[in-house]
């Protein structure tokens, strides 16, 4: 009889479907203080600049500077801490470089161009983002992975100029996130964080240069600050509580289920581990192997209060039905923890990453398969993508008209002006007619 | 001597760049009133779909319907009003979608895969997005146009199912808007608008089907529900004023470069227009064009206060200092009006769309040239795109790793995962290791 509190469902009961819903739901609470907090933040940094970040950075992180100078990392600071790693923490930093950098690679957009019969010449010139931000957070979620993921597709993109904030509250620093900004090429870094820190990218100050995009996980404060610095600079997706769901069809080890639903449950108890399971007596080997395998957990206490208040094993009639409530949830994450997986993976139309078979664990996604581990949450994969090379170009419409291609134009376009009633684009258009 | 109030600048003044930082400055007002009644109508079409849906448009668009049945327009009354245009409008319109579709037909991305010598492979799928929701706004600023630029990417990227709203105030509707609708294949067509509107097709409705992203122009109601329904769909970017820089070498013709001015400044009072120009005699008779065609221009009150708010005739040293300072501006449109335009284009790294050479019209662009007329506005050409293809698809990471690649794989995950104190990450990849 499995102990540890998890729901049990299945998907025949009727009411399922808003059983799940209700399960999915997830809305960030607004929070007023944090609102206020940022605002006076965003305010103070824009108006004042580097004597404002000094101020917060006192204030929040208790780093006592006469200068912003002192909270910039010169570049040997973090090749030190690249040479001072473990050999086998350098190794492995540089094999999951190299794998995210060979996979970005194909993301890369080339520009284009066709030309017509009469001369016109159309197309898109692709181009990377001048100056790019990456937050990293500081304290407990401080990540050397964040760092590869979000500064490689940057950096394959072309960018400028890459500029890391990260917060080091007390001075205390993380080798491996600078190592892996060393590895990664990152040009500037800075001791900074929270809104200020991003309230810095986002207008400039006397020291720090204005960004084009910030990118890179944070806690409220700089969720909100982000948020709110969009348009100016632009941003990358504001993520939600990160999710697993595993298809199952009975085959594999249970104790491997476990596991992975537990590495989602780890990151903190607004994670969400489900697994859907043509098999009742899997998910009562699944049941048990939770059981078994929680006590020995250093972070049992996090995976145990996610899995009560957001996880679930789902018995479901088939493996279609599984494909299907998998489209509803639109997952972050996506197991088919299956022996004939890849029959399956055309009927997911919305997935942030689909890891097929018994040996494609997210995990290994997570840091050096190569695929970003930066994904859609909350059912954006509905619409929306993991980070990529393409996050960090842009197009620009290139428009060649001949003198033969705006004679034919011209007379399209002030038809279409005409019926619009803005007669300056039409006669614009109609100037250049020979007739 | 000149009398058009337009601003007369000089590139080598000291405090020019000052001067121009604050002319291109906008910030969309805050307004309560708007957030407030934003914030019911979604809560109440949330609430209760249909009932609140008719109930808004009876009030706003004083439309009054027993059911949503009558708010949805058939297929048949698409194609009446194509059927009804004049033979010149239709060909016009077929003429700029064809155009439109074979440029956007080059966007489109594909599904890639590549395997590794020890079975892994890796990859991106690219899929459509399931459902769209197109917003058109209603009254005088109902463009067929918009609609072209907007459905056609939709259907090129292959979205299953493409649903449009456009309020009818009074009932009156738009002929060349829903023969566009027609010519492009809309799917279904609701006669609603507004926050209510947004908020249907955000959340669904007992008729309205939710749909996955909303994209399209529309009023400030629209624009900030767009905003906050952000994250439970997806959305384009909110777009600010309208604007066209021009770069001229004083060659060609000055009445050419003022209606290409004026085609602008028509849009609305705070669209922007500015003329970079090395030739000041040419600026002299770009200014006297304006002051001889702006009595001839229907729309000449807009175009008056346009120019005089947020207009600019500037005067600059070289043409490599007008690309510097088109760089600042990162313009949604730029028109290279020069006889060697071509070489410059490689000297901008930011402009939603450049038009090279004096044929090449933003009025053409607007209508029928190909590339997408939704394009980058305030400055946000620095990190963002035309509207494109890439608007309707989405990608997921495909991972397949072979049982030899989680050997390898599993040791460089497992020492990464300890490193960051996430021990079911390292269980979980070291698990699959035979070890």
């Amino acid at each position: 009889m499995s102990q540890t509190p998890i729901r049990r469902l299945d998907a025949r009961e009727p009411e399922f479907l808003s059983v799940l819903d209700a399960l999915l739901a997830f809305e960030a609470s607004a929070d007023d203080r944090i609102d206020a907090a940022v605002t006076e933040i965003l305010r103070a940094v824009r108006a004042t600049g580097d004597a404002a970040v000094i101020e917060y950075t006192k204030r929040f992180d208790r780093l006592d500077v006469a200068s912003m100078a002192a909270l910039e990392l010169p570049k040997s600071a973090l090749h030190a801490a690249l040479d001072g790693l473990a050999v086998e923490q350098r190794e492995a930093l540089r094999v999951a470089a190299d794998r995210v950098r060979v996979y970005h690679e194909r993301q890369k957009a080339d520009s284009w161009e066709y030309t017509e019969a009469d001369g016109t010449r159309l197309g898109q010139k692709v181009t990377p983002l001048d100056r790019v931000g990456l937050y990293v957070p500081g304290g407990r979620a401080s990540y050397p992975s964040s760092v590869l993921m979000n500064a490689i597709p940057a950096k394959v993109a072309g960018v400028g100029e890459l500029i890391m904030v990260v917060p080091t509250p007390g001075g205390e620093q993380n080798p491996l996130v600078l190592a892996a900004a060393a590895i990664t090429g990152v040009d500037r870094v800075f001791t900074i964080g929270g809104a200020q820190a991003v309230a810095a990218l986002a207008y400039g100050t006397q020291t720090i240069p204005q960004v084009d995009k910030i990118v890179g996980p944070g806690n409220a404060f700089v969720a909100e600050a982000k948020r709110r610095v969009f348009g100016t600079v632009g941003i990358d997706m504001v993520a939600g509580p990160s999710e697993v769901l595993i298809i199952s069809d009975g085959s594999g080890h249970a104790d491997w289920v476990a596991m992975d639903l537990f590495a989602q449950a780890e990151h903190d108890e607004l994670a969400q581990s489900i697994l859907l399971c043509t098999d009742a007596g899997f998910i009562d080997a699944v049941h048990d192997a939770i059981d078994r395998l929680l006590p020995t957990m250093p972070r049992q206490e996090t995976i145990a209060k996610s899995l009560a208040n957001r996880g679930a094993l789902i018995h479901v009639e088939s493996l279609e039905q599984a494909c299907a409530i998998a489209n509803r949830i639109a997952p972050e994450h996506l197991e088919l923890s299956m022996d004939n997986a890849e029959q399956w993976v055309d009927h997911i139309r919305h997935a942030g990453a689909i890891f097929v078979g018994h040996w494609a664990v997210e995990a290994l996604g997570d840091y050096c398969a190569g695929p970003n581990h930066v994904l859609p949450t909350m059912r954006s994969a509905r619409f929306s993508s993991p980070l990529g090379v393409y996050d960090f170009q842009k197009r620009t419409s290139i428009v060649h008209i001949s003198e033969a291609g705006a004679q034919h134009l011209g007379k399209v376009a002030s038809i279409l002006a005409h019926g619009e009633g803005l007669q300056a684009h039409a006669r614009s258009a109609e100037m250049r007619l020979k007739v």
